[in-house]
C-alpha cells in the first residue's frame, strides 16, 4: 500500500516530533523552577534541596547557564549510569524488573531482526511473485514494502520452508531468552525479599468471611480461634472496620481546606477585597457568598460530624467487618495459615498473605463475601460487552451528543452552533473526540471493574486491570486493525467461520498491515514515550497549585504529583509491540527495527523517569512477572497461529502440521515455566521463613514484636492514635513481651510524612529497645 | 427408524436374557459350593464359615432344600434391608458412596421422566410434522418412535418454546439435585474423616525430589531438613527403597511356588505317577522333566538371588530413592507440611499427603521427577491419538490377522483354514474379535498410561484411567454413534465447520439415533449389570482353582477372588447413561424410562455385590466424588449444546441466546460448587486435624505413636522385619517417647493376613500401653 518512501517520510516526522519533545524536555528540566517536576523523586527521598535562592531573582526560575543546554541529551547517560543493585536500592525492585521488560524486548528482537534480515529479506526479495503477478492487482494492494515481505513470494513456493524454519528458529530464541529472564527476575524477586528489612506483611495474614457467632464478638471469635488452631505461633489480630464513610468525609474534609487555603492566599495578595464564591455546583452558579468564611464554616460543620462518626464506627459493633488481619509471632507461622486450610467449609476463615499497609484497598473489605462470586461473574460478562461491544455505547453517545442535542440542552448556545462553520466543525469532530476520550477513560473504567470484583490488595486490583486491558487491545486494536468492522461483527463472522479458517483470514490480512502497524508503531510508540518524559500534565499542574494553593515548604512538597509507572496502563500497551514483533517477524521483516528502536528508546526513557520521578506507591517484589511472561507467550502462540493461516492460504497445507507443533510446544513451555517458577511468586517458602526468623532471633534478641505489628493495619482514618485499645484486652497477659522503652529514629533515610502508613517503616529501622520476658 | 413394536421385542428379548442370568444366578448362589464365589466379603470378614459338613456329602456341593429356590429373588430385600451407616462401617465409605450414584441418576431421571411425558410428549405427539411431510420421507428416516419426539414438532413452531423451558425446568433441577448430593458427600466424607480410626497417612507426609547432597544420605539429608523447618512438629521418617527388581523376584517366586503346589497335588492324587512339564514357555514345549524337582529346585535358586538383592537394596545407598515418608507427632504438623511449600525452588522438597500404605503404587516412586512432565506430556500425546485414531492400529492388527499372515506364521494351520467355511468364519469373525478385544483390554492399557505418567498412588491411578475412559466413551461411543466414520475423520470434519456448526451437526441426527441408543441401553446397562451378579468368569477361575492347587483352609480363602468395584472402568460407563438421559429429556423422553429401569436395576445389583462380593484394596473416603459431579455437568454441557444445534436446525435461531445463557450457568454451576465443596475432597483442615489430635491426646495420653509410625510405609516386600534399623539411629535419642511394654490385640474384627500391609490397622486397635516421657 505504502511505498518506501511513505514509510520513510512518515518516519522523518515522528522522528522529528519525538526530537521536538526531548529538546523540550531537555531545556524544561533544567529550569530551576521545573526541579520539581522533573526530579521529585530525590525530593521525596530527601536528597535535593530547593535550588539555591543566593543571585540574581531570576535565577531562581530560569537557568542562565548557558553552557549546561549545550550539554542537552546529558540525561540519557545519567538514566545509564546507575548500576541495577543500586536501582534495586533507590526505586525498588518493581521499578527495576519493570525496564527490564523493554531490555527484554532488544534480547528478544534484535538477534531476530538481524537472522530476519541476512536470510529472510533475500528470500523474499527474490520471490518475485510481484513479477508475475498482474499490473492492476499489484497497484491495488500491494506496495513496495511487500517486495521484502512473504507476499512475494509465490505460492507453494519452496522458499516457504525457509519461513517455518525461521519460525522455529524464532520460537526458541524467545523460549531461550524468556526463560533466562525468568530465572533472573525470580532470582532477584528471591534475593530482594530476603534481604528486605522487616515488614509487618510478613508476619500477618488477612482472614476473611469470620462466621458469626451469637455469643461472640468477631475480635473474641478470631482470638479464640487461632488460640485454639495455632497455638504456638498466634500472636495478636486487628478487626477491621467499615470506615468507608469515615474515609469519605476525611477526603471532603481535605478537598474544604485546599479551597479554604486558596481564598486566603487570594485575600492576603489583595487584602482590600474578601473573595466571594457560589454555593452551587462547583461555585458555578447559586447565591454568591463570602468564601472564606463559608468554606471556614463548612470545615468546621464537618469535623464535628467527623468525630461523631469516628466515635459511632468505634463503639458500634455492626461496624466490625468479620475479616481480621492476624499476626504470627514468626513468619513461619504466618507462612503456615496463609498456605493452609483453616476450616472444612472452605469458605470460611479464608487466609490469605496480609497485603502490605499501604497496598490495601480498604474499601473492598466490607464487601460481604457471599457477593464475590457474583460480582466476578457480571464483571465477566460486563468485560465480554465492553470488548466485544465496545462500539455501541460509543455510538449511542455520539448520537446524543450531535448538534440538536447540545442545541436542546443548552439553548442559550444555539444561535453560535447554528452557524455552518461551527455546525460543520462539532458534526465532524465531537464523534471522533468521544471515541477519543473513551479510550483515555478507558483504564479508569477497567480500573473500576476491578474494584467491584472486590480485590482488597491496590497491587491485585492493577494486575487484574492490566489483563482486561489487554484483552481490549489484543481484541480492539489487533485483531480491529487487521479485520475491519467492529469487534462484534467479527465475533459475528467468526462464530460463522470454521475454527481453521479463522487464522486464514487474520494470515492474509496481516502482510497487508504491515505498513499500519509501522506507522503505529512510531505515532504511538516513539512519540508517545517522547510525550512521556516531557509530562505536560503534572508540569501544568504543579504550576496551577503552585501558584493557587501553596505557601510553605510543605505545601510545595504537596503539590509535587511524581505519579508512579501506571503499570496497568502501560504493561498491555507494551505487550502490543512485543505481539507485533513476533507476528512480523518471519512475515514482514522490515517492521523489526522500528519496533527495536521503540524499545531502545523506551527502556531509556523509563530508566530516566524511575530514577528521578515515579514514586511507586506499593512494593509487589516484581510479583507482576508471571502475568507479563503469560502474555509475551500469548502474543508467540497468535504469531504461530497467523503464520499458520497466512502459510495454508500459500497452498503450503502440508506445512501445517510442522506448524502445528509450535502452539502446543508454546503451552508446554508455559506450563513448564509455570511449575519452575510460578510459586516463587505466589507462596512464601517455609525454609526462608525459618532462615529469617532465626536470623532475626539471634541478631535483634530484644525485638519488640509487638509495639511493631500493633499498629501496623490501622485503617489509616485511624492513624493519630484514636483507636487501638478494645482490640488488645486479651493480649495485655503479657506472657510473651513487654515493651520498656522504644526510640525512634525519625527522619531515616525513608523520609515519611507525619502520620502516613509509611510511619511503620520508620520503626522498621528504629533500633527498637525492648526487652523480652 | 424403528417402530414401536421392534423396540417392544428387542425389551423383551434383553429383559429375558436378564432375568436368565438372574435366574441363574439365583440357583448357582444357593449351592454351598459356590458359597465363596457370591459371598467373598464374609469370609474376608471372618464371619461366614464354611458350610456345615454335617449331613449327606452332596450337600456340601449342591443344595437339595427346595424351599430356598421359591424365595429365589430373597437377595433384592436382602440388598436393600441394609441401612447406609451400617452399609459404611460393612463396605466403606468409597463403596456406599459409589451406589448412590445410581440413586442419584434415579433422583435427576424419576422427576423428568414424568415431567417430560406429561408435558413434552402429548405436545410432541400433537406436533403434527410427520402428517405434513411426504410419505416417502417419513419411510425412509423416521419411525413411529419419533411421533413422540421433538421430530414431530414442524420447524419455527411456536411449540419449541415448551421444550426450551424444560430444558431450563431439567437443569435446574439437576443443579438442585447435584448441589444436595455434592453436600450429602460431603458431610458423609468429613462425617467419615471426623470418626476414623487413627491412620498412619493422618500423620504422613510423602517427601518427593529431595535433592542430592554431597555430605549427607538421603536419610541424614531429609532428618535434618525437617528438624530445622519443623522443629516443633517432625517426627520421623522413613525412606524409599527403590526395590522394584526385589518385588518382581518375590513374585516370581509366588508364581513358582504355585506351580508346584499344582504338580504336588497332582502327585498326591496318583502317587504312582511323577507329574512332569517341559521347560519352554509356559510349559507348552521344550525338555521334558521332572515338574517337583524342577520347580523346587527353581524355587531355591530364586531365594537365594532374592536374599542377595534384598541385601544389596538395603546395603546400596543408590537404592535409595530421593524420597521420603515424613511423620509427624500430629495430625496438624503433618497437614500443614502437605500444604506449604517448603523451598524456594518449587521442583524440590515437594510435600504431599501420603496415600494410604496400601493404596502406595511403589513401582513410581523410583521414577525421576524430571522425567514426569516429560511422560506427562508424551501420554497426553497418546491420549489424543488413542482416542481419535483408535481404528488405525484396530486396522492394522486386522490386516496381520487375516488368513494368510495366520497361513506363515503357522504352516500347520494351513491345511485347515483353507477350508472354505473355516475360512469365511474366520474372515468374517476375526476383525470384529479384534475390534472386542482391544474394547476389552483397552481399561488396561489406559491404566498402563497413567501408570507411565508417574502417579505414586493406586487410588490417583484409577481416577486418571477414569478420566481416560470417559474421554474415550465420550468420543468414539457417543459421538461415535452419532456421527458415522471414525473418530479422525469426524475430527477433520468438525475443524472444516464453523463451530456454530458442529451442536447442529450433532443436534440433527440426535433425534433418529434414539432408537439405537434404546438398544444400547438394553443391551449394554440391562443386560450387562445382570451379568455383573453372575460372576462367571470368578466362578469358574474360583473352581478351576480349587481343583488344581487348593489344599488347605489358607489355600481356599486365596483362591476367593471377591474383586472390587473396578472404578475406572464402571463410572465411566455409567456416565454415559448420565449422558444419554439428558441429552434425550428434551429430545425423546420415550428413552427415559429404560434409563430408569437401568439404574434401579443397577442399583440394586450393585448394593447386593457391595455387601457380598467386592473387597476394596484402599479407601479413599468417596474422594472421587468432585470428578463425578464434574462429569455428570459435561453431559449436561453437552446435552444443552446439542439442544441448541437441533433448536437452531429447527429455524427457531431467535431461542439461541435463551439456550446459550444455560451452558454459561452450567458453567458457573461448576465453578460454584467446586469453590464450595472441593477443598473438602483436596485438603485437611488444621481445624479437624487440630480437634482430633487434641482427642486423641485426652483420650490416649499413653499412646506410643512411634511404634505405630514405625513400620507402617515400609515396601511391601520388607515387611517381616529385614529392614527397619538404620532409618531410626538418629531417632533413638528418646526424647519424645519411650515404648515400655505394647500387647497386641491380634485377630480383631478387621480379620487380616499374616504380615499384610493392613497389619497396622490391628496396632490402631491395640490397646497400646507405653507413655510419654
Amino acid at each position: 500500500m505504502a511505498t518506501v518512501s511513505d514509510i520513510t517520510v512518515s518516519a522523518a516526522i515522528n522522528s522529528l516530533s519525538a526530537l521536538l519533545f526531548l529538546v523540550a524536555f531537555a531545556i524544561l528540566r533544567l529550569q530551576p523552577m521545573n526541579d520539581r517536576v522533573y526530579f521529585p523523586k530525590w525530593y521525596l527521598k530527601g536528597i535535593r534541596e530547593n535550588p539555591t535562592t543566593s543571585g540574581p531573582y531570576v535565577k531562581k526560575f530560569v537557568n542562565l547557564d548557558f553552557r549546561m543546554y549545550l550539554r542537552f541529551l546529558n540525561w540519557v547517560l545519567a538514566a545509564l549510569r546507575m548500576p541495577e543493585p543500586e536501582l534495586i536500592d533507590h526505586a525498588g525492585l518493581d521499578s527495576a524488573v519493570y525496564i527490564r521488560i523493554y531490555l527484554l524486548g532488544l534480547k528478544i528482537f534484535v538477534p531476530i531482526a538481524l537472522l530476519a534480515f541476512g536470510v529472510l529479506l533475500p528470500v523474499n526479495y527474490t520471490g518475485g511473485n510481484f513479477n508475475t503477478m498482474s499490473l492492476s492487482m499489484k497497484d491495488l494492494t500491494f506496495g513496495e514494502i511487500d517486495k521484502f515481505s512473504i507476499s512475494n513470494v509465490p505460492p507453494a513456493s519452496k522458499r516457504l520452508i525457509v519461513h517455518i524454519v525461521m519460525a522455529y528458529a524464532f520460537t526458541f530464541w524467545t523460549y531461550y531468552i524468556l526463560y533466562k529472564e525468568y530465572k533472573i527476575v525470580t532470582d532477584m524477586r528471591l534475593h530482594f525479599l530476603a534481604a528486605q528489612i522487616r515488614r509487618p506483611d510478613q508476619f500477618t495474614v488477612l482472614v476473611r468471611n469470620v462466621p458469626s457467632d451469637p455469643d461472640e464478638s468477631v475480635s473474641e471469635h478470631v482470638d479464640h480461634f487461632f488460640r485454639v488452631n495455632h497455638p504456638d505461633q498466634y500472636f495478636l489480630h486487628k478487626v477491621v472496620y467499615n470506615a468507608n464513610r469515615l474515609a469519605k468525609m476525611v477526603d471532603q474534609k481535605k478537598d474544604l481546606q485546599n479551597r479554604l487555603i486558596y481564598y486566603t492566599n487570594k485575600h492576603e495578595r489583595k487584602p482590600n477585597k474578601r473573595p466571594t464564591t457560589k454555593t452551587g455546583f462547583w461555585g458555578l452558579w447559586g447565591e454568591k457568598i463570602d468564601a472564606i468564611d463559608y468554606y471556614t464554616e463548612e470545615i468546621e460543620k464537618l469535623s464535628k460530624e467527623e468525630v461523631a462518626e469516628r466515635e459511632r464506627v468505634i463503639g458500634d459493633p455492626k461496624a466490625v467487618i468479620p475479616a481480621a488481619f492476624v499476626s504470627f509471632k514468626s513468619r513461619w507461622g504466618a507462612a503456615i495459615c496463609a498456605q493452609t486450610q483453616q476450616t472444612k467449609n472452605p469458605t470460611r476463615w479464608l487466609t490469605e498473605w496480609a497485603p502490605e499497609p499501604r497496598d490495601v484497598y480498604w474499601n473492598n473489605l466490607a464487601i460481604p463475601f457471599v457477593e464475590l462470586n457474583l460480582r466476578k461473574l457480571v464483571m465477566a460478562g460486563a468485560l465480554f460487552g465492553l470488548t466485544f461491544c465496545f462500539m455501541v455505547p460509543i455510538a449511542i453517545v455520539q448520537t446524543l451528543a450531535n448538534i440538536e442535542s447540545i442545541g436542546k440542552v443548552f439553548p442559550f448556545l444555539k444561535p453560535i452552533i447554528n452557524k455552518g462553520s461551527v455546525k460543520s466543525f462539532i458534526q465532524g469532530f465531537l464523534p471522533g473526540m468521544v471515541l477519543k476520550i473513551f479510550l483515555l477513560i478507558l483504564p479508569m473504567i477497567l480500573m473500576e471493574m476491578s474494584k467491584i470484583e472486590g480485590f482488597v490488595a491496590v497491587s491485585a486490583l492493577e494486575a487484574r486491570s492490566a489483563g482486561k486491558y489487554h484483552l481490549f487491545l489484543l481484541v480492539n486494536v489487533f485483531l480491529g486493525s487487521i479485520i475491519t468492522g467492529t469487534a462484534l461483527q467479527q465475533l459475528k463472522e467468526f462464530l460463522k467461520q470454521s475454527p481453521s479458517e479463522i487464522p486464514e483470514t487474520i494470515g492474509v490480512s496481516i502482510p497487508m498491515k504491515a505498513t499500519f502497524f509501522i506507522t503505529y508503531v512510531m505515532v504511538d510508540g516513539w512519540a508517545g514515550v517522547a510525550a512521556e518524559i516531557l509530562r505536560v500534565a503534572p508540569l501544568i499542574i504543579y504550576h496551577l497549585k503552585n501558584i493557587f494553593l501553596v505557601k510553605t515548604e510543605k505545601d510545595r512538597d504537596d503539590a509535587m504529583d511524581p505519579g508512579s509507572l501506571l503499570w496497568p496502563i502501560t504493561e498491555p500497551r507494551l505487550q502490543l509491540y512485543f505481539l507485533l514483533g513476533l507476528v512480523y517477524s518471519t512475515v514482514t521483516p522490515l517492521l523489526l527495527p522500528f519496533i527495536i528502536v521503540f524499545f531502545a528508546f523506551a527502556y531509556l526513557v523509563f530508566r530516566h523517569q524511575v530514577i528521578n520521578v515515579y514514586h511507586q506507591k506499593y512494593e509487589s517484589a516484581a510479583s507482576f512477572w508471571p502475568d507479563v511472561h503469560r502474555r509475551i507467550l500469548i502474543g508467540l502462540t497468535i504469531s504461530q497461529f497467523t503464520l499458520l493461516g497466512l502459510l495454508s492460504t500459500k497452498e503450503a497445507a502440508n506445512s501445517t502440521p510442522s506448524l502445528l507443533v509450535l502452539p502446543i510446544l508454546t503451552f508446554w513451555f508455559h506450563r513448564f515455566c509455570k511449575n519452575r517458577f510460578e510459586s516463587a511468586f505466589r507462596k512464601f517458602p517455609l525454609q526462608d521463613a525459618m532462615i529469617k526468623d532465626t536470623l532475626e532471633r539471634a541478631t535483634e534478641p530484644q525485638l519488640d514484636l509487638k509495639a511493631y505489628l500493633k499498629d501496623a493495619y490501622l485503617h489509616p482514618v485511624f492513624k493519630g492514635g484514636e483507636i487501638a485499645e478494645e482490640d488488645y484486652d486479651d493480649d495485655n497477659d503479657d506472657r510473651y513481651l513487654v515493651a520498656t522503652k522504644r526510640t525512634l529514629r525519625k527522619g531515616s533515610q525513608s523520609g515519611t510524612q507525619e502520620g502516613s502508613p509509611e510511619d511503620i517503616y520508620v520503626d522498621a529501622d528504629a533500633d527498637a529497645d525492648a526487652h523480652i520476658v
